[in-house]
């Protein structure tokens, strides 16, 4: 089996460049190291970080909330209708052995909260405040860092 | 088909007796209206609710995450082992009109965010502060005053 | 907790007028007897067993594949919207102690293979043919006699 | 995003040599074609289409009833853990186009059932008799044929 790091990245299926831009960033340190990166497969945070995970030569995750694979953005390699709508949300954190949040509304909040009851590091960057248990830090590097730790 | 409301309680698995005792007389209120209480099935604010519903005569859905039923509490009248783990979280959201939440951690907060996500109200009474969305009250009669509105 | 028997009866969505009346009669001993009626919650052979369960007195838990409460028939006591799809098929299967089918399609059949993969009894009426560990009888009166002798 | 066909390969998770000689021949064909192999994850027909198509240099996506993913089978490219239990079997159906079945218990049959209800096509090689909708054939060259006609 491949042993690579899962990371998921989870985040507002909208966003602005400047999240955008961070996103892709990250993703595109994800896909540098050989990790997987896996997401909800839509817009916004989803999308940046899948390009750039592409962009880098890497392999991407998208569990989809609904049960069309066309619904993926164009940077999913791997893509997996699954019907549940958000409760595919708790499959892209089973899916991930580390979460990086970026920005996102309730969905990501859902998301953080069933990650870190199962246990699993989430690494926060300008997302929901003050919520104990996630690590903030302020950049994308900082956010490699982190992850190389646990690694 | 029964066209009750459905109110979901969700809170912590162990609480302090003073938060059982909220729990229950919440409990006892929604079961003297009618109302069916649907809650994760297990202990602290979860049995507390269940507590009080039944002992007014109410209906009480316990949604389990484990798949053995002998894991309810005693006063959950229709018990449902799911086998999902916390998957079993969006189901209560799912299955209730207005949630409640009383205290309680990581998976209440998935609760909480799922809820708000599927634009459902959420009620909050001592849990998870600052987190848009959320109608805070301070006493049970509140959470009812609240309810009664929406019914 | 309610120690009661819980019944899952899976079937077509649609049916005869003489499997209505089978799947009717069939709830109705179910009732009567204080089982729990588990059904997936819409039509046909669903919607006469949790009639003839509710006429004998008794509760009807329904599992919706949508997430709209109204789509239960209207003999349903506890309406359980799920949003799943068929993967509410599972849930039905895990919520009953004992499975009865009567006729159906695909649906039916995924039920069946569930729960004699999870180690369940199901008891056939008129139902798939020739599936290994279906116990299969031919009138209703059979069904309520094999389930006594499990309970 | 990623046009390729997903092929699911349902199937017991103990076999006979023979059956895995069959099954590791079909993942070849399929991985040879850039098609991208999905399945339970697990051993025996899981196990031996997933070598097949890895050794031809192709795709492998596995679906695990459990939450740790070290419990895939070597061949598995990307393993997703989902702790659903039998519940992953509707994943694997939503993940794939279209389905071939090879020998396989309850659990293979759940799936076959769920497969036809979407509406995919269902390819059975020596698997469940008598299943009404499944298209069997004889050997893995004509399942590849059947795909082609689908792709």
């Amino acid at each position: 089996m491949d042993s690579a790091t899962y990371v998921g990245v989870i985040g507002a299926g909208e966003c602005t460049d400047l999240t955008y831009k961070t996103a892709q960033n990250l993703g595109f340190e994800i896909g540098k190291r050989g990790w997987i990166l896996v997401c909800g497969g839509l817009g916004g945070v989803m999308e940046a970080a899948a390009k750039g995970c592409v962009e880098a030569g890497g392999m991407t995750l998208g569990i989809l909330p609904g049960s069309k694979r066309n619904s993926a953005n164009p940077y999913i390699r791997i893509a997996l209708p699954t019907g549940l709508g958000e409760g595919r949300n708790l499959l892209v954190v089973r899916a991930s052995d580390v979460l990086v949040a970026i920005s996102g509304g309730y969905g990501t909040l859902s998301e953080i909260a069933l990650a870190l009851k199962a246990g699993k590091p989430v690494i926060g960057l300008e997302t929901w405040e003050h919520i104990q248990g996630i690590q903030y830090v302020s950049t994308p590097d900082e956010v490699i860092e982190k992850i190389m730790k646990f690694d």
